[in-house]
């Protein structure tokens, strides 16, 4: 896409991303591509409320359709995460036509249901990565820079630093991979290096997910995992006596899944990107 | 068992048990059962602690195992849940002998980790019903008196209403259940009545394990979905827009599982016995 304006469509589906992370990022993509600005359309279903949402089930599967299936936009981008994903992705898939197929899709966290569910059926543009709404952190401008950086020109500078374009890779929210395990959205990781993450869950509750994810017979079929950083543990009473690398240690030896070390992906500003699959390359 | 002296031992696969428990059961019991008091042994592991938990992995597994497998026990009760039955219930079941196979299990939340390894490989004495620290609660009197029925007399009264010894049940906690489906804990629930509650969890957290759930291929066979009581439901931020209820009928029908309505268990002191299966007649 280098040299010409890229189109990226912004949809939400999951939660609710407030307006001024839209008028933030279209001024920072300003000030990064001066003379090349990318034109980056955030579908007015980013904005809506439905309960927890950001609009019913069927709007927030249509705006994701209709970005994917129009040719005139190059990525997909997920505006953020929150909860609601698993909801849409089945009808998503299903409605899925020809343009959507050699886009890039970029999220994380609760967008991992939708990551998952694309790379499943065969997409080679899928990304995990920084959300729009990681403009809002401290540092944001950063992450939405790399995301962008990625989306636009596939900047080997944005990967996370052990991703090669040679091994495959996949990355995940810990708890989210642990609820699409054994569904329609599982995604085929054999032989992946499987990179996690989490974020405001108790040791307790990071031990159980690894517990389950380890324990699939699908999943011990990765090549490793690599664990990234778990951010805002919430209180574990009495102290749980391992930390979260011990933790997946632990899990890895019991389950004879290869412990590869830390990934530099989390849910913060240094989340680098993790491309799922090995043909990242071929896209450029 | 009915008319002679039945013989519980009381072990914590999870969490570490307050003394004070051993003591309010064991009068309880005393006044419950004048003349053919049960005997009661609550195994020192229960007390015991490891960080997180009531003794490292294999403290608490050998303690299972010594009770289960020791002829003069009639039933194991799990003193209590919390978090760590996952770890040990792989090594457990692997150690089980000829003793232990017609005894009575009891327990519930993060216990179902244990009462699915044991209804997997084909435990008829499998129920779920409330543990020893349920007498901390208020009215947990009832609730321990409603066990010790069902343990020492197989009394219906303790039953969940809708019990009724010819279809086959079985009862887990939401987030437990999501856990362990793909590992080696699972239990084959064809045809089976499934009736499900859930403690402090927000409503968002619910729905996903209920998608997890309900997508799961091997959960869609069985007979019909129960919920339980979901309580001290923590904030949704924004609100849900469904409570529990509404989540687990619109599931339901997503997934073409029939909806049966309410069950009578919970994390409290109502919470009714469910054995696992529909044998539980035979074993009076």
């Amino acid at each position: 896409m280098s040299g010409e304006r890229s189109k990226i469509g912004v949809v939400a589906p999951a939660s609710r991303l407030p307006p001024e992370v839209a008028t933030r990022v279209l001024a920072l993509a300003e000030r990064l591509y001066p003379g090349r600005t990318p034109e980056i359309v955030f579908h007015p279903q980013c904005f809506a409320s439905h309960g927890h949402f950001a609009g019913d089930d069927e709007a927030r599967a249509q705006a994701f359709v209709d970005v994917a299936n129009d040719a005139s936009f190059d990525a997909v981008w997920v505006a953020r995460g929150g909860y609601g994903s698993c909801r849409v992705a089945e009808s998503i898939v299903s409605r899925l036509k020809q343009p959507s197929w050699r886009k890039t899709y970029v999220g994380y966290s609760d967008a991992g249901m939708l990551l998952a569910a694309l790379y499943r059926i065969g997409f080679t543009g899928v990304a995990h990565g920084p959300v729009a709404q990681d403009i809002l952190r401290d540092g944001g401008d950063v992450a939405v820079a790399r995301v962008l950086a990625w989306m636009i020109d596939r900047a080997p500078e944005a990967l996370e630093p052990t991703v090669d374009g040679g091994k495959m890779t996949a990355a995940f929210n810990i708890t989210v991979l642990s609820h699409l395990l054994g569904t329609p959205l599982e995604p085929r990781l054999d032989g992946h290096v499987l990179m996690l993450e989490e974020v405001s869950e108790a040791m307790y509750r990071i031990d159980r997910s690894l517990f389950h994810i380890t324990s699939n017979p699908n999943i011990r079929r990765v090549s490793g995992i690599m664990l990234g950083r778990c951010s805002n543990i919430t209180p574990n009473e009495p102290d749980f006596g391992m930390n979260e690398e011990e933790i997946a240690q632990y899990w890895c030896r019991r389950s004879g899944i290869p412990w590869l070390g830390r990934a530099d992906i989390g849910h913060d500003s240094d989340n680098k990107i993790v491309p799922f699959g090995a043909s990242y390359a071929g896209q450029t």
